[in-house]
């Protein structure tokens, strides 16, 4: 049987040891199981962020996978620690939107727990390092055998992540950017299935200042430091600029508006 | 029996490859050994960041494992390459503070050895990387079983770390910020068990211009963006503000003078 | 069996969650690998630089390795994905010249092929992102044992990468910064061996409007933020700053001349 395997995604960045401390726990617990990075030079405390990296990747791990996403502002508050069971995959993470976008895309959950019967690592539960003392041991514990119904009192729903939804229209689409990655792509609200309406007629994008941008099927097709617009390997409509950061050259960001039109009669 | 586990905590980063190389050396002697990242992003050459890192971490691995530590600003000089076995871990690195936190904090050293007898990758022994050449096949050979006294020559003790001291007196401690972490909080040097001596009286704290800070158990405690104090996963008090960056808005930084006073008669 | 080993450099980052997504491909496809990181913050495009960390890491891993790179300016253009072998390892990656430094210094390639014959992850190729739909599930079924010359149709010979070469003279060798790591270091394209014909006079080191820096064996042999040079770790003569930061401090970038010449008569 292969082993388990936890993904952990957290704004905890690699300079302070918090991920490693969460590793040292799981391990503690579950010793033979391989951990993956997703990512965790999420910005700090950016919950719509993560949760869009946690859909983006979770259809490519193997089944029985354990995403562990830690992105939790409200760390010692009232919101909950929560395991969630969908057909492929369990996820652990605090309750705030974080797992929602992800659990959707492996077809929505069977069953949602209030993490509060895992015991802490050196039996103590600080109020400012869940990752640690609650959600590492959980997700370590579920990933070496244990039920889930037996990581705490289950709740009847998760908190869903308010995320802007695109408007169609006869002759186009608008959305905006939800995401800019490393390379300053800025990835839109707007779905190749968004598009796909207008597939037989040619399309224009805007973007601030700049307008019909053509789609193109691959970066490459565009000049050297030009302006594109692509469907992403996100499956969404994605304003780059060829070998160049188009979030600094366009100035767009987080909620800057993008409009799709059709060309021509 | 579960496989062994080496962590690594270096100032490498994660751009040139050299924490990547130390792996490849590691793998090479200990094929299933289980690798954790502590942490890459340590500040150049930053010697007491690192040993606090290392400390607030090796509690939470499990027994034998081997906790490889580079942070080396002598690396090439007369400094030693040791080995250091306690109760429940080993560690490898240079002598110059960078373990001793951490070794103190597992119980103390049962022996500290030179790292002399220990076959280099491809040979030869740089000047400038002891990472590869002399850390990660001491380390690795630890994980594959070597007895650490065929590591090389006993050593009496090994290099201590000068980390600032609270004062205590009547009506308050005295210290100061010794850790500043991804999120811009203040981590100071005064413990909880410093504060126990008041536990039955209100305490505020000051840091900078900001006076009267309240403990809070939580970081939701505190209105959204104000500073606050709170003992944190260190079981240090630390000056933070809630879904802010603490050492952006109170100018706090390392040596930045910490106050808790009694409030009242 | 030791377990198969497959390393991965990406000019990806650790924002975003593709590193992760790769290795959630991987491990659907050979769950038992270990993976290694190299290197993920290699700056957004930079071939020359990527491929020179890859060179200088693969030396150091056990025979057998896949090493997965994946800088890929070129993605969806007519660039071949290719998988090489050689004595040592297997590579995989964008021809782009990426691979060719680390194929040559293990010896030279037995065999390269353009990757057509593999399956991607939910039945689908991106135009943006081979390294989630090519490049890792060719890594992983090398990995798994798949004979290379499946792989796909066998091409004659693989992109080389055109790097300067130093000019050696009478009295001294020109060369120039072909890499600045994370810690400013300087290092050139000026080899020991391109310094052995020197070996019996003293020499010293030129860079910008610093003059006669003597070459010395450990950084610790020059005084605290001087000035050196010395050949570092990847057998390169490098310029650095004793715990400092030559490239700020010497205004030091890819590019910046060096000039090596004899003292005296």
């Amino acid at each position: 049987m292969p082993p388990k395997l936890i993904t952990l995604l957290t704004d905890f960045g690699l300079c302070d040891g918090y991920v490693g401390i969460m590793k040292g726990v799981i391990l503690g617990i579950a010793p033979t199981v391989q951990l993956v990075d997703l990512a965790h030079e999420v910005r700090a405390q950016d919950v719509p962020g993560a949760a869009l990296i946690l859909r983006s990747a979770v259809p490519y791990f193997p089944p029985g996978s354990v995403h562990l996403a830690v992105v939790d502002p409200g760390v010692g508050s009232s919101r909950a620690p929560i395991a969630v069971a969908t057909d492929r995959a369990y996820f652990v993470g605090p309750d705030n939107g974080l797992l929602a976008p992800a659990v959707a895309v492996l077809g929505g959950a069977h069953g949602v727990w209030r993490i509060d019967s895992v015991a802490s690592p050196l039996g103590a539960v600080s109020q400012t390092f869940h990752g640690r003392d609650v959600f590492a041991p959980a997700a370590a514990q579920l990933a070496a055998g244990l039920a889930p119904e037996k990581i705490g009192a289950p709740l009847g729903s998760l908190q869903q992540l308010a995320l802007p939804d695109p408007r169609r229209h006869t002759n186009g689409v608008d959305g905006e950017v939800i995401y800019v990655d490393r390379f300053g792509n800025l990835i839109t609200n707007i779905s190749a299935a968004d598009l796909a309406a207008f597939a037989s007629r040619p399309v224009s994008v805007s973007i601030g200042g700049v307008h019909d941008m053509a789609m193109v099927r691959a970066y490459s097709d565009a000049a050297l430091h030009d302006p594109l617009a692509i469907i992403n390997s996100w499956g969404l409509l994605e304003v780059a600029v060829r070998e160049g950061n188009a979030a600094q050259l366009l100035k767009g960001d987080r909620g800057t508006s993008v409009i799709v039109s059709t060309v021509g009669p």
